[in-house]
């Protein structure tokens, strides 16, 4: 069966310069081994103190399955791209056989450390080079997105990803539930998210279904009694304040008849002002149980404020702001050649320079747990620290099974847990004391050791 | 087979509070006829003087092979979602059997208007909200930005899409190749597309390539010699006029050897500066057919700066800044209930009313045939114009096959040439003077008709 075109198993998911390049690399043998890197670029954005690295499951998975298939093989023929034997043959087997070191997902991590570090022949290296960096980038843009709204809410507070209308195609709202469930969400209402990661769902109505019934008391009662265990009324399709009368007139009828409501949705207007009113005509009705929850343009800084007007909100539905990184929407990352044949490579374009060699982080914490420093050296220094790059795949081969998203929840938990102070702040300035990263003696020395290479042609011109 | 979670054919590929409301729809008998539209929230972002319209044919052809699989039946039952009879049957026999009237892809649009109306059982109509606004939101968003950059390009400069990498995830990457192909690109380094949809491949060398090699003049004669007759070379590696004398050196060399070098490469630095070098270091060596082709941080402000300066560059690769809409990530859009069993219908909610009714966008031309005036009125109005919406499906049927590629390339070309001098500039500032965008008199009259139902508690607590 032909494979759909954006199906990350096929080897198709690359850039045209991939092929172009593996085509010269095994002509003119150049089947060496590379080293490349991934990282993001400095500095970090104004509204960002930290990354959360994030997508590394999936990646390595994809690039596990790789494999060409014939009606692939047949349409790259076509293009031009199988002339020679070599090529055919080449893309025939093609497996992914390097290795994969790499940082757990759910670190926190900082600019221009390496989060990804690919050790394989230099045409596989190159032929994944778009789709590693796809891989990575949206997840763990979301991931440090969602991160910050964890931090700005109330501990207790249920965080909901609500981004799939918005999100960048069905696959990017996927990612997007799956990276905030470990930067801490609580679920998702992305159905097909639940069905492949687990993640919990939640739904309540929409406001044409408010709409579709003569007034919002039979809509409500229609809703509660088809749905009994688990019910969240949206009360915002006219008048809040009457809505909420009417949740809380029905609170009791309702629970006469066995059926506790659970919640209420708020999505429009000034969200913290409006809850409390809910709130206050909720307990005078008695309904103290019943849940507020709000949607509509949430961000971190939303949520924050909320918290210092102390506004009674249980939980978010968080959607657009998150689904598109809307204030910071994307990260300067790059995949980068750091060996070639055992020799450290750099690249010397302006403002684009890069850092030579197999590299490492090595991160140090202070007696109560904190971090305290990273030091990016080579790999193989001898530095203090816990080194954040553990291997991943040696020879095309996992060497532990894919993380359950509990575990990666936890690091994310932990690692936030372990920020220092002003890290933990949300503010869109950068932080007063950015966390350290420094550079090894031995990096610092092997990128300074290195220059361009004579120019093969003389800055003349003929006459 | 199982099917991919993330495709959509899948009825999954949904919020969960599309299954919850459908499941009390068919229990209470709410399953008249819903229509509902998508459309644009106003206002304007300061940064965009119009809309194109994009994702239409495929959101279309993904309705229209809606079903549900054994294996997705299985997990719904799993998710509680089946427990009764009629939700059992609906789900088993679900196919889109609606009707479906929109804007055809390419056309120019602004806010308000809708792009396209569903007419359909409410539990169906409603189903397919979230997958809808997906598959429309973010090709509208990319089209719209591309578009600009097109407007920004002098004529005959090539522009190609280089966004993979940086796309948030792979379905976005096809899905940004056809959007702006579709604004005027000329094609894309994603290989996916170019298999998808036919669209033109471009692709050169990654630095990683020239490091591989000794020196920049083993480099690209390696890649020259292999690739022959579509040779592009990157020259910012290291030094780029030393590169461009390499160029110039080589040229004449390879011309000899039977091999035209046709473009170079530049990806870093002030790059209106740069090409001026390098075209007049290889004009000096006689490399006057060579091109200079610039990428790294292009949008379309970069475009119109180089335009102004008459930078001797031919073409730009464009990713991160429009693969993510980085001014403008992403559109305030929605698709809203506006009649149910023939019942215009209306949302209060505080900032975000809606307008009932099935509506039709009116457009006039002046005499010159630029575009001068729209009108958004009732489905059946009587008022001049061209009427926007069209009819796409019946009854679950396509009326007419998908458009070409080229077709809808040509709108956008047609819908540029019209618009008004001012919405061709792209400052980011609102224009001077917006395009009129009326609302009919039938239109206002229906809105002002309806009101709130009235409450149905009274606004009292029980004592």
């Amino acid at each position: 069966m032909n494979r759909d075109p954006a199906d990350r198993a096929s080897p198709l998911v690359t850039d045209y310069y991939a092929f172009t390049m593996l085509i010269t690399y095994l002509e003119t043998g150049r089947t060496g081994t590379a080293v490349f890197e991934f990282f993001v670029r400095p500095p970090l954005p104004a509204s960002r103190r930290f990354f959360v690295a994030a997508g590394l499951g999936e990646a390595v998975d994809d690039l596990l399955a790789l494999e060409t298939r014939g009606d692939e093989r047949a349409w790259l023929a076509g293009e031009g791209l199988l002339a020679s034997k070599p090529v055919r043959d080449y893309i025939e087997e093609l497996r992914f056989t390097g290795d994969i070191d790499a940082v757990p997902e759910g670190t926190v991590v900082f600019p221009d450390e390496p989060l990804l570090r690919v050790r394989a022949p230099l045409p596989l290296a190159q032929l994944v080079e778009a789709r590693l960096i796809n891989s990575l980038h949206y997840p763990t843009l979301i991931a440090s997105k969602a991160a910050r709204m964890v931090l700005a809410a109330r501990a207790g507070t249920t965080l909901v990803d609500f981004g799939l209308r918005r999100a960048p195609g069905t696959e990017a709202g996927l990612m997007l539930a799956r990276a905030s469930y470990i930067a801490g969400f609580d679920g998702t209402a992305t159905v097909p998210a639940g069905r492949r990661y687990g993640i919990p769902l939640y739904g309540t109505m929409a406001h044409s279904f408010v709409l579709a019934y003569p007034n919002e008391e039979e809509a409500f009662l229609a809703y509660a009694r088809t749905h009994r265990e688990d019910v969240t009324l949206l009360i915002d399709t006219y008048e809040e304040r009457d809505a909420a009368h009417t949740v809380g007139r029905l609170y009791a009828r309702l629970a006469h008849e066995g059926i506790p409501l659970q919640a209420v949705r708020l999505d429009s207007g000034d969200l913290a002002a409006r809850a409390r009113d809910v709130r206050t005509i909720l307990d005078a009705h008695g309904a103290k149980s019943v849940r507020i929850f709000a949607s509509g343009g949430i961000d971190e800084h939303t949520i924050a404020d909320h918290v210092r007007r102390k506004a009674p909100i249980d939980g978010y539905g968080i959607g657009t702001l998150l689904a598109n990184s809307s204030d910071v929407p994307y990260l300067n990352c790059a995949y980068k050649l750091v060996a070639y044949d055992n020799q450290p490579r750099r690249k010397f374009s302006t403002g684009k320079t890069t850092r030579p060699g197999a590299k490492q982080v090595f991160r140090t914490h202070d007696a109560r747990g904190r971090m305290k420093e990273d030091v990016i050296g080579l790999e193989g220094e001898d530095i203090p620290g816990e080194p954040l790059l553990v291997p991943v795949v040696r020879r095309g081969e996992r060497l532990t099974p894919e993380e359950p998203l509990e575990h990666i929840r936890e690091r994310v938990r932990t690692g936030l847990a372990a920020l220092p102070d002003e890290l933990r702040e949300i503010d869109d300035t950068p932080s007063p004391r950015p966390y350290p990263v420094r550079t090894s003696r031995g990096l610092a020395a092997l990128t300074d050791s290195l220059t361009p290479p004579s120019p093969s042609a003389p800055r003349v011109v003929p006459p």
